[in-house]
């Protein structure tokens, strides 16, 4: 398999680590860690997987190690062998965060993922990176409490934290910004250390534990997440409403921020996503823009939330309202959500799928989506939307043959269009997916004067760049 | 006036820039900035307030920039004279933040003093530095929204936001770290960046805006903040309620976090608080511990907060409770906890307060507060103790003679043993002070394997350490 430059961002090919010193490091990890390190091509390349047409990068090896001390032992030799160290957690990233361009060594964090504590009297828990969003809910259940974050994918919660991810539920508890109270981070010259105790607050110097959320592995591996968690509400009920079109859909959505209602969800699909979704899930949703949202609180709050939005929808002329507290009537909805951007794909035989991502202010949402539909349609593309619109952060997604050079280009120029949509409305290129490999430009073009003091930082951290090169920032 | 090293923790002495270069510097602004330049003992003596008895240690200049551009050129200018840059707020910090021990230039911040926007629409504001958060409030007041961050004093909004401020509130509203969307900074070498755009969230690159937030101007200056606001509730209650002993207090206040009453403000008083707080303000509250409620939502939903925490006050034997959504009743409440600090210095007088500031594990916070309590008592301290308990986070106030070399240090010490205490409780030496100069031992107590990777930023972004010198951490 050969090393291809995955975007034609003017990305610098990143050089490779000497051929000897990365025989020797392999020869010597063979000798302490025998057959837990992998080289075979079958490994390497499942490691590579970017989940989008983005060249596959495989790293050189791949090793799941068991604990912290592993982790800092691995990162010390890479270290010494000036080899790059690639995190990998569940492989969901969409922006080549997993790739390998420099090749190296690969932490795959499988076997680490264990719940180390769960403090239910101050509602926060400690895991391991590879534990799954999903498995941490399974274990949070008898004790009544859960983890909101959920982008959808069951994301680890290693990378979930690294891309400084968030999904459906942010609007309501926030990102991984907001979740994560303290981590421990393997540095990059192997020093174990804690970012912060496990205090609620604090202002105890510098900010270590944000500077790591969303740095996708490039700063340090983190080995434990300490993460807030909140108890499940007494009453949780959902809500589906149709529009006639887009706009009264999300302008819908921004009144209902604004006037406060404290909704845990707030999902918009515009009507390809339904046509989509009903085809797959096998529903009936009337083939119109819709927006689903879910309510948390006591049986009277989540009532009065409803009514509530149910008079914002109605004065935009929303279409059969209906909500419901009936378990399998939400897991229905939610799981139909959840499968949009499968359902999406598979109307699409022999293409494959790129969720782009973005964030404008909410008072900018009606536009930037009008837009960003209109756009594709004068470019011809295929372009549902759907987003948590509830923060102003939407997703469009695309559809390539990885073949298809000129249609994975068309693609990449219509998400490139996009993010510089989104910055010219003072928002960001991406809410929740990351920088990776595939938004470095429009980072440049984002944040351009801060990038280089994000670089120092950089440098001053990882004076080697052995920590997932290639990524975030071109040094 | 001369220069002291502010307390015993074996602080380095920060050497003063060189004579010559200081005066052709002075020399050099005033030929561009005219009588704005101050160097008066007085105007000097003024900025060195440090609120507490640490011994003050004044700039050598003090002036009001205007603009950014103006904050950039005089960071620019000092930078090339290696001076030291002082950002200067409303100087109610309390551990050292604006003292200069290498002496330097004082940016005081009283002029830039404009909310730039208000975009109601998206919830949020962008305001200038000397901006205070009362004077915020009056600003939004007319658009029904409104910004939740209270630590009491009337601060500055660049100041809350380089100390990671929080206060009251926090507890629903979060703290200067979830309230700030991005910042505008002068970087130590006087380039003007942003640090992020206006969404709502974002992943785009490293965390600048949370590594300034907290930073303590050490790692730049701050000239713009946008700010998340919020509506001004439907309906707010306040509540009081007194307890036959602290710990069924702070049991109280425990069990309403966990049981998910969305508390916008969960305040604790000891009796020694309430003593003084009846003297100051003219209250007849029972001379016991105190929990001050505040509850925001609907009409129906404080009703139920009210309720549920009721239930919860009565089973730990609460007396005397009583709720009231009447403004002049709760500006009276709200009014007397935040003279609370005052009120306890006007019963010592003669002497000078200092609040230290410590938060733990919410699970710990009876045992804490029961400790801190004992532990003044066996040392023959007066200490009463308030603070935000629904986040584990307390203050003891301590007082002592600044003349009184033996009582600053008794009191010194055990704010150590305070910190310490907290610490080795898994939780922050302060929850919302900072670390300044006071407790730039209690954070390497805290942090200790941290430390070096928070000086190599540090070195990263302000090599000649020239960004408020001695603060954080000492290089």
């Amino acid at each position: 398999m050969t090393v291809q430059d995955p975007r034609p961002e003017g990305a610098p090919v990143i050089p490779r680590p000497d051929r000897e010193a990365l025989e020797t490091l392999l020869a010597s990890l063979r000798d302490r860690y025998g057959e837990r390190l992998q080289t075979g091509e079958a490994i390497r390349a499942q490691h590579a997987h970017a989940t989008t047409w983005r060249a596959p990068q495989p790293p050189d090896a791949v090793i799941a190690p068991r604990t912290t001390e592993e982790v800092a032992d691995l990162v010390r030799a890479a270290a010494a062998a000036r080899v790059p160290v690639i995190p990998y957690g569940a492989g969901t990233s969409v922006e080549g965060q997993v790739n390998a361009p420099a090749g190296g060594l690969c932490l795959d964090f499988r076997e680490m993922d264990r719940v180390l504590a769960v403090n239910a009297e101050d509602l926060d828990c400690v895991v391991q990176p590879g534990v799954t969003r999903k498995a941490l809910n399974e274990h949070l259940r008898d004790v009544g409490l859960f983890f909101p974050i959920d982008p959808g994918a069951d994301a680890s919660l290693g990378g979930m934290a690294s891309t400084g991810a968030s999904g459906t539920n942010a609007v309501r508890y926030g990102t991984m910004k907001e979740a994560v109270l303290a981590l421990e981070v393997v540095m990059p010259d192997g020093e174990i250390v804690r970012t912060a105790r496990r205090a609620k607050k604090t202002s105890a110097g510098y900010d270590l534990t944000h500077l790591i959320v969303g740095a996708e592995g490039t700063l340090g591996v983190i080995t434990a997440i300490t993460l807030r968690l909140h108890g499940i509400p007494e009453a949780i009920a959902s809500a589906a409403c149709s529009f006639a079109s887009l706009d009264a859909a999300v302008t819908t959505a921004i009144e209902t921020v604004q006037s406060g209602v404290p909704v845990a969800r707030m999902e918009l699909l515009d009507a390809a996503c339904v046509a989509a979704v009903n085809a797959y899930s096998d529903l009936t949703l009337p083939a119109a823009p819709l927006l689903l949202l879910e309510f948390h609180g006591s049986e009277a709050g989540v009532a009065e939330q409803a009514e509530t939005f149910r008079t914002l929808a109605d004065d935009n002329g929303a279409m059969g309202f209906d909500w419901t507290t009936k378990p399998e009537d939400r897991t229905k909805l939610w799981q139909a959500r959840h499968d949009a951007y499968w359902a999406a794909v598979r109307m699409h035989p022999g293409k494959q799928g790129y969720s782009t991502d973005v964030c404008v202010p909410v008072s900018r949402l009606a536009e930037a989506v009008s837009a960003a539909a209109a756009e594709a349609e004068s470019r011809d593309l295929a372009a549902p939307i759907l987003g948590h619109v509830g923060d102003g952060n939407f997703h469009v997604l695309l559809f390539a043959d990885p073949a298809d050079g000129a249609a994975t280009e068309a693609v990449d120029a219509y998400a490139a269009w996009l993010a510089d949509l989104a910055i010219s409305m003072d928002g960001t290129c991406t809410g929740e997916h990351g920088i990776g490999q595939g938004k470095i430009g429009a980072l440049a073009r984002e944040l351009g004067p801060a990038l280089p003091y994000m670089a120092a930082v950089k440098r001053a951290l990882d004076p080697l760049n052995i920590m997932n090169p290639g990524k975030v920032l071109h040094l």
